[in-house]
């Protein structure tokens, strides 16, 4: 056991992803995935891993977690674990601990992902170019964003909670679409449709339209029914679900003029690969009016390495 | 004269502002603003203000310019004009030229800006916090935004052509109007909003609503008789535009997180600025769901300074 030895982890609003990293790199072997509902509290989880890698010595760890980084006390907005950096520096041995927002973390691996790992979505077929920003983008339990800056004074991130953003409509369908996303709510943001829930919500919502009471699927179910082209309305939500993230990945673009490419990543991303390459996402991506050529330049490509954030934890210890 | 002078320029789709620069501040007493109508190329309007100047020897100039910064030769998108830094070093005398988007040159500003020029808006009625995140947004000709990160690498701006992502509507009434704002088009951006043409094209609207012919009134007409109050549907149309101002600022408030404050610059926000006190304003700023809270404690301040761009240019040679 290395005095080297540290621990990444990053913790969504779903699942713990736990590593122990040596000269800032992630130990493939450490690798592991928990449930959050098996846990009572983000230390449990910790310690539960430490247990099983034999109590390793760490003297630090890097956390990302999927909310907003200010000050020492950190509360996620889509799970009610909390985080304070006394608390698990005491499961971890004394060890300083440094939190980090997931997407934040996911911007730093970006130069660290094995070629292998990125399949090309729109554009390019090659990694995407160093210099210009990159923009990594995911939709699964919430939706996020992060923009990876490299000027004269090295990399920067940005970024925030854009989950949060106002879901832009374009059609009166979609505004019904909108409202019931909104209900009981006063407002859809772009997680409401860009997430797992979110993708639920708008099946519910084609059922309803169509005067059919919605199955109980989950999100993954639906994906499977939508790929599979079993079920028309599932596949309907899949389309409507690629829409949105065509035009919000396409709005992000403008937004930090990420001429260096988008980075798609996020399990209900995946689980919807096949209607990437459908025109509905292409379409709704490039429809920028005046910036239509600006954003068809940049290419897109999704990150099959659902650990990459670790690697961005590394990247920071 | 000083070898050590250079030359700072602002050209925005309408106007260009230009000063000259020593030790890295703005000389205040050279400060001139011209209208770029009066010029054919931006060569011309430096080399009028050179001339002017009592030609003086400038070894470098840094120019921001509302485009986005791609390569040596800029095109803007509101205006004709193209930019060449090797045909502006020319007409310098060989300086060495560097381009800055204007919203890049307005962040870089924001450390230097006077605090009487800030006047507060909403929230703290101190200048905005030092460390945290800060974001300039501004409506003029066309409409965008920079982000001022600080870390300790230093200070890093991020920007783009945000005002080119999709203006977001949660109405069927604001559905209406982003249709006529889209005519023709296929979309509305923000900026076919927030702008001064914008604001133009939402007067028409809500006229054509009432059933009346729009009179041909400028935006600076129109926001004269919205704020004395003598027109009704002026005024209709300045508290349209300030509600999706405040969506939009909030909006990116949440994509940047830029807890250190929101300073508002740009003629038509200025020329609108009795609204922002008011509720349709202030409502549609803090209305993010979860993300009340966040957004609420973030200060906003009014920028009433139309040369910040160019000690911002000074702040980069």
């Amino acid at each position: 056991m290395s005095g080297r030895q540290g621990l990444a982890a990053d913790i969504g609003g779903t699942n713990t992803r736990l590593a122990l990293v040596e000269n800032g790199r992630v130990l493939e072997e450490t690798i592991a995935r928990y449930r959050n509902r098996d846990f009572g509290t983000p230390e449990e989880a910790i310690d539960a891993y430490l247990a099983g890698a034999g109590h390793p010595a760490c003297r630090s760890a890097v956390i990302a977690i999927a909310a907003p980084i200010n000050g020492k006390a950190i509360r996620m907005t889509n799970h009610p674990w909390t985080f304070d950096a006394t608390c698990i520096g005491k499961v971890l041995g004394g060890a300083d601990v440094t939190f980090l927002n997931d997407f934040e973390a996911l911007a730093y691996s970006l130069d660290r992902v094995a070629p292998e790992r990125l399949k090309s979505v729109y554009g390019s077929a090659q990694a995407v170019s160093i210099g210009a920003t990159r923009l990594v983008v995911g939709a699964g339990t919430g939706f996020n964003a992060a923009a990876l800056f490299q000027n004269s004074g090295g990399l920067h991130v940005g970024t925030g909670e854009c989950g949060h953003a106002t879901l832009a409509v374009e059609t009166e369908t979609e505004l019904q679409l909108w409202k019931y996303l909104a209900r009981n709510r006063g407002r859809a943001s772009i997680e409401r449709a860009l997430s797992g829930r979110g993708l639920r919500e708008i099946y519910e919502w084609h059922c309803l339209e169509k005067g059919l009471a919605p199955d109980t699927l989950s999100p993954a179910e639906i994906a499977a029914l939508a790929n599979s082209g079993a079920d028309q309305t599932c596949e309907a939500a899949a389309r409507q679900w690629v829409t949105f993230l065509g035009r919000v990945i396409g709005d992000l673009a403008l937004v930090f003029l990420s001429l260096g490419g988008i980075v798609l990543t996020g399990g209900v991303t995946r689980s919807l690969a096949r209607f990437l390459s459908e025109p509905e996402f292409l379409n709704a991506f490039c429809a920028k009016g005046r910036q239509q050529q600006l954003v068809s330049g940049i290419p897109v490509h999704l990150l099959d390495d659902d650990f990459a954030a670790l690697s961005g934890c590394a990247a920071r210890m």
